[in-house]
Parts: structure tokens; sequence; C-alpha cells
């Protein structure tokens, strides 16, 4: 799958702001637009008062950035833009700049399918600040709702204890791409398949799903509509028991998984949509493994999430699979992450000059630097993560503090530590040298991934807030630009 | 602007759930496939409590039909799925026929811009019952999205009484379609520009932006920065005043207005994105008034909602112009709409057969027939909504009914009345006989709609229902059926 050669027929370039081309205009008018530059893409808090987030999208990136290209049909539509006063926005020079732009940024990333945090980067870009500017909003579009479903869809799992988690949220999806890449991020976040076909053909996802209760109704009664779709489908039938009457409709499929069984097939389950799941599930469980059924499944689905499910597991019901549509693609309680794209430092003749946005709410105030994280861990645990320049010398032993609190510190001593750096390089001056692991792959990562963390990082209600430090370094210099700052302000009033 | 034509480079008819393609191989494997049959999509309630809702979508909705097609891509994943067994889900006569498939129902619909309420029609597919099934979950997506963001956006219009508010949600967006539709359902729902670029391109809605905190951060001081992009773009500044200090941010812009007006030109606004709104906007407004800008615009922006918006209002904010991003194109308070498509008549030889389907929840329980929708009006007002059926004699003098609260009656007297009827032929069995408004048109439709509703109905707390009423005959035949299927699950018991 490659999203600009195999789904959107459009160049890309325009999916941005327009401020990101009118800044961009104002750097190569004023003779900056090569002026190198940093930029962190990050976010302030983990969606769902959950206590981690699961990273997605890169894959989506690399295709947008590897096929960057301002298009003929691109500019001639920007030629059409006008100033307040009839004139045109933009000089017919500058359209040719960027039909000529070639990107020549590099992008480090932490790669698809990590456990990540607040404030740290998931994705660095350091090149010319025009280039880095015009790609912000679809880095941010990207990363900022896939990593939302992957985060949305591991609760999800979580929450179903290995039972296999079925995603068909496509008919309240946000938007045709809404659907397609939750579809790809519910995957990745741990889902066993999707209802969406062209997910599926794009991505190579399994596919799943038997029938609706229309099929039920077009029929003189249900259980004539049960026999003609298991003759029709016998080795893919789950049959959806409440069009009418639950305890009724269960009792029709025990009838079909006889006529099954009598042909040497076999009835994959039953699927209840609404009512009391409990009650249902624990009857239907009965009903079937009194009717000599033990194997065939009980599938629920009706506005479930993570909070549901775990209840639904309090009261023992008993659900095997679970179907979950609205509540997971669209991120139901919490429909967007929030990441922002912030820069950290430009350079300045040989050196880098580190910036910071002021702000009067601390957590909006950015890090600055070349950032990097380091994950320790200990007997294959994860312990905590540090943020830190990647031009500093490390030295063996130091702090690391809390950028929100500076009183919550801890000592590190890199000696009797393990640790791995988690952003990659992806593209170096444009080169793209990093190639995306499969939808498997990545997926198998989340899982792995959340093995490691202690528990309390994964519960529902007040997770344990996993440790995240800036490298006191990197802390120190923060700090001191925020007070240049601040002093600067007071001086002028 | 066609979707399958310049948005979506792969066909769409894979855009559909599983369950969709398992039960018309179901209905093709019976020769049930032609099976005339009616289907009806429709919502259960208004988003964000509210009291009306804007449909939207249509367009999007034509354009893929329009193009429905197999193509051979399709049909050979098709061939690659499989059952339990390892066994072709699909026979291959089956695919062939999916290839050769031409989309030939009837389709009526609201059109997109119009005021819409709970269990009203909005789009209906009259037609072979494969067909119609294929369809559902593609219209489903569309639709519950567009109309969704189309509402959002209208009653974020309604709290800003006549300001202009600036849509530019992108960098939170559902995916880049869900940027990309709900730039444009904002669009007709009232706001008058989005900063997506492409959306600009795609759907001729004006484009508007400035620049963002970093352009600030990227040069020695703020008025640099200022001096630097009013230069650039004399004709289009807006300046963002909040990076370090907003009451010095102020002081920089009025300087910068002074320049520009040394040059003939003029200051646009400027813009605050943080910190009390009220206050700021107030502050921004006495300064810039005592240098002799009175026409600077003051823009907001800051997670900002209409409720947000009416608060401030009510503080007296001086604020001329609202940017709205992530609380408008992800509804963020409501994510998805919950529409859903319901079979509602079979042919059975020359009759109709209706159908509807149980539920424990009266509300869930659908209406059966060929559904039609009347608006009544009276001195340009709209007064109540009447549900019909259309193959059905409608007399002069008769009752509406509730549809959730039978004691809820009105009595309508058609001589008296004057009325319109909502559904507009889109299909005819096949044929595309409908063009669509330009989106100027639509966008005009909201407006003159919700001019003609009574105040009550737009309020956002509490807000007046609406009258929608089945038409006697279509309640007295919806209890017929209920009864009868009631009963005949009892004789089962």
């Amino acid at each position: 799958m490659n999203i600009t050669q195999d789904v959107y027929r459009p160049s890309l370039a325009l999916l941005t702001d327009l401020y990101q081309l009118t800044m961009a205009y104002g750097y190569w008018k004023s003779g900056e637009s090569e002026k190198e530059s940093v930029f962190n893409l990050f976010f302030r808090k983990n969606p769902f008062h959950g206590g981690f987030t699961v990273s997605c999208g890169l894959a989506y990136i690399i295709d947008l950035i590897s096929d960057y290209k301002f298009e003929e049909e691109d500019t001639a539509y920007l030629s059409t833009l006008q100033g307040k006063d009839g004139s045109p926005l933009f000089e017919p020079e500058f359209l040719v700049y960027l039909r000529e732009l070639k990107f020549s940024c590099s992008v480090s990333a932490i790669p698809e399918g990590t456990i990540v945090f607040a404030h740290e980067p998931l994705v660095r870009l350091m090149g010319p600040i025009l280039q880095c500017q015009l790609l912000e909003t679809a880095l941010l579009n990207i990363i900022n709702f896939q990593s939302l479903i992957a985060t949305k869809a591991a609760r999800i799992t979580i929450a179903a204890k290995g039972d296999p988690v079925l995603e068909f949220g496509l008919r309240r999806a946000q938007g045709i791409d809404g659907a397609l890449s939750a579809s790809r991020a519910a995957y990745i976040g741990g889902c066993a398949s999707t209802s969406n076909v062209l997910a599926g053909k794009l991505f190579g996802i399994p596919v799943a799903g038997t029938h609706a209760h229309s099929w039920i109704m077009s029929f003189e009664n249900e259980l004539a509509a049960f026999k003609s779709y298991a003759s029709a489908m016998p080795h893919n039938c789950v049959l959806l028991v409440d069009t009418y009457d639950t305890i009724q409709g269960i009792k029709n499929a025990i009838e079909i998984a006889g006529m099954l069984r009598s042909q040497g097939k076999m009835l994959q389950g039953i699927r209840i949509d609404s009512g009391d799941l409990a009650y249902f599930s624990i009857q239907a469980r009965q009903m079937l493994d009194q009717a000599g059924f033990p194997d065939v499944k009980v599938v629920a689905s009706n506005d479930l999430d993570e909070h549901i499910i775990a209840s639904l597991k309090e009261q023992d019901a008993e659900i095997d699979m679970w179907g979950i549509g609205t509540k997971m693609v669209t991120a139901f309680d919490q429909p967007a992450l929030g990441a922002v794209y912030k820069l950290s430092a430009i350079k300045k003749g040989e050196e880098w000059d580190y910036k910071i946005k002021l702000s009067e709410q601390s957590v909006k105030i950015n890090n600055p630097g070349l950032q990097q994280v380091r994950r320790f861990y200990d007997n294959g645990r994860y312990i905590a993560d540090m943020i830190f320049d990647e031009t500093h010398q490390i030295t063996e032993h130091y702090r690391i503090i809390d950028p929100m609190d500076a009183t919550k510190r801890r000592t590190i001593d890199q000696n009797t530590m393990q640790f791995e750096d988690l952003l990659q390089p992806i593209f170096i001056q444009g080169h793209l040298v990093y190639q995306s692991p499969s939808i498997e792959a990545t997926k198998a990562l989340v899982k792995e991934g959340l093995n490691k963390f202690y528990k309390g990082v994964k519960r529902f209600v007040n997770p344990h807030t996993y440790v995240v430090g800036l490298h006191q370094d990197l802390y120190d210099k923060k700090m001191e630009l925020i007070l240049k700052l601040r002093n600067g302000i007071e001086e002028k009033k």
C-alpha cells in the first residue's frame, strides 16, 4: 500500500494549512527559506485518561514525503488565490520555486507500534525551515489520528483479555479515509480483523463479517433466513439472533448448527447485537452447550468500548468475540489526540540556537534542542524514558527531571542499565533510509511493547504515570531559555 | 469535484462491510438477488442534544454511485478470501456477476443543505436487494459524517451571530478525508473559509490563514518577525500576538499597523490563540481603537465551540472572527451521528410487503413502507413534517402522530396549509436525473432553511422539539406490523 499511489489521486502537497504556504512565501521573500531548523512532533497527554499511547502513522508519512511534489495543477490553483486588495497572494517566481522544490530534510521518528508518552518527539524534522513548515499539517493529521485509534484499539484489546476483537466501524467513521486509516491503526493496535473490505485489500488486513438484520427481514421468517445463509456460507456462518426475539433466535441458530453438523460442517457462532449482553450471552452459552455445541462462539456487539467490555467480563458474560464499531474508529470519548509540531532549534552560523514558545500554561512550553529518547529497561521491563539532546555528551551517571514537576527526579547509572534509543533515521537529507516493517510486524511490536510495561501503566482508572524525564543538561537549558525570555519581556514593560 | 475521479484512486466498490458481500452472495446463490426492495437511511436523534440536523453528503454519494463498478483488481482480491476451512468464500461465477453488475436502483433523497429531523429518510433506495445492500455502508459513512459536521458548523455559526467562522481543523481531523469532507461540510454548514488548501482546490471553498508561532520564534524577536511577514504579505496580514506576551504582542502589531498605513496598506487583524480570550480581546480592541485602528479585526482561536463562543459573547468579548479547529472537524462532543439504513419493504408479486425490525427499544423500531416527507409551512415558517407512504392516497384532512409517543397528535388540513415534499428523485433505475447545486447554493439553502424555523428549534439548551409525525395510515400500518410480529413470537414460546 502506498497512500499517494494507491489511495489518493491528487498530489498531497496541498494537504496543508494555507498559513504554511504564506509563511513559506515569507521565508522565500526574505531569503530565509533554507534556514536550517529542527521541528518536533509530540503530544502533551495520553488520550482517554490512559497511561500510554501507541505511535502509528509513520508508513503513511513515508509515502507522503517520498512522493512530495507540487504539481502543475497545484501551483495553478495557488496562482488564483488573492489578497484583500485582489492582488495575487503569491508571486509567480515563488510558484516556480514550489514546482521545483525537492524534499531535502532529514527525518527521524519513533517506529510505528512503539509505546510512547507525552513530550516525546514521535517525528523530528531537520532541514530548510520552509520545507519543515510545509509538511507540518499533514504530519499532524496522520500521526494524531492513527496514534489515537491504535491506542484505543490497544485499550479495547487489553479489556478483551485475549478474545478476538473485530473492528467494524466503517459506517460511522469520519469520512472514507477516517475509516481506512482507522482500520489500519485498529489492526496495529490489536484488533483481529476489519469489516472494511477496501481496507482489507489495501493493507492486507483480515476481513470478517456475516449478515445483517435486513437479511432476516427479507425472508418469510428467521429460520428460513438462517437456512438460506448457512447454505450459501457454510464455512463462514455466524448467525445474528436478535432481529425479532433473542431467545427464539438462539433456538433457531441451534437448529441450523444441527443441520450444518449433519453435513459435516460447523456453525461458527451466533451474534447478539442488542439487549442485555451479559444475560443473553450466558443464556446462549447454556443453550448451545446443552444442545451439544460447546464450540459455537458467542459474538457480541452494540456500542462497546473498553469500559463496557471490562464490565461485561466482570459480570461473567459468556462472550468469545467482540465486535466494535463507532467507539473505536471515532475514538468516541476523545476524538482527537492533540499532538503539536514545534520549532526547537535554528542554525545560526555553525551553532544551534535553541527555541521554545512561552505560554501561561507550563505544559504548553515545548522542549528545545535536537531531541532523542532513551528508554531504559531492567530484567526485560521498561522503567524510564529520558529525553536528551543528541548534541550533548551523555555521562554515565546523571539525573533526569520530570519536565512538568522539577521535584520529581531520578538518578540514572548507565553502567547498570540497558537502554535503547527510540528515534531512528527515516530520511537523510531527503533520501529514504528506512524500510517500514510489515503491518504484522508492527502489530507484534505493540503487543511485545505492552508486555514490557508494568501492569499499572495499562490500567484504565488512574493509571501509573510512567517516568519520562529530561536529561539534566536539557532541563537546565530549557530553564535558562524560559527565564531569558521572561526577563526580556519584563524589561520591555 | 468528483470524489471517485478527483480524490480516490481505487474503485470504491469495496468500500463496504464484508457482510454486505456475503449477503449479496447469499442472495445470488438463492436466486433472490433481483428481489425488489426499499431501504431508508435515517437517524434517530439530533446530534449535540440539538433541535435540528443539516443533511450533507449527497454530492459525494452521487459521484460514488455514478462510478460504481467492481474492477478486475477488486474481484481478484475477493477471490483470495477464504472460509474457515480454507475454501474460497465466493464462487468464481459470483465474481463475474459482480464485474458485470450495473447499478439499476432508483434513489430518492433530501437535497444537501436541508434541515432534517429524526426518523426522516434522508436517502431512499428502491431496487434489487443485492445492490441496495452493497451500497449501505458507503452511504452511511458519507451521510453520517458530513451531516454531523454540517450540523456542528451551523451551530457554531449560530453562536457567532454573523461573525465569520474560519475552519482550520486539518491537523486534528480524523484522517485525510476526515479533513477534506469536514472542510466541505463545515463550509456548507456556515463557515466562511477553510485553512485546508487541498479542500479549497477540490471544492472551490475560500481558503484563509496567515502565520504560526514558529514564524515568530524563527526571528530574533517578535517585532522583526511581524515586519518580515507584513512585507511579504501586505494584503493578507493577520498577526498572531501571543507567542511570548499577548499585551506586548498587541503593541508590536500596532506598530506594524502604522507601518502598513504609511505604505497605503492595512493590517487586517490580530489573532489571539491562548489565555483569557475575553480579557485580551477587550484589551486589544481598546489598544487598537486608541491607536487609531478601529478597522483592524480581532480573531480568536483555541479549542472553541458553540458553547464557548456563546459564553465569550455573553462576556462582551471584542472578537470579530472565530477560528475553529478540533471541536468542529471531529464534532468533538459527539463524533458520530449514528444514522442507520433499514429495509422497509419488499415486492411480493405485484404487492409491497412492508417490513420492520423489532427491538426492545421502541426508538429502534423502524418505519415501514415507501416513505416521503412533507414539510408544512405557514407565513414562511415551517410548522411540522409528516412522514407518509407514497403509495397511499392522502386525503385533505387527517392526523399525524409522533412515532415515539402516540399521545402526541396533530390535525392537518391540507386546504389551509402550504407544503413541499422533501425527497427528490436522484437516480431513476440507475440513471442520474438530478443535478447537484453548487456548493454556494447548498450553503445558502442551510441559511435560508434555518431562518424558516422558530428560534427555539435552534437554541442549544433544551431546544424546542420540532413536530415530526407519521401520517395516520402509516402509523396504523406500523402498529399492525409490530403486533403481528410480537404475537407470532408469543405463539412460538
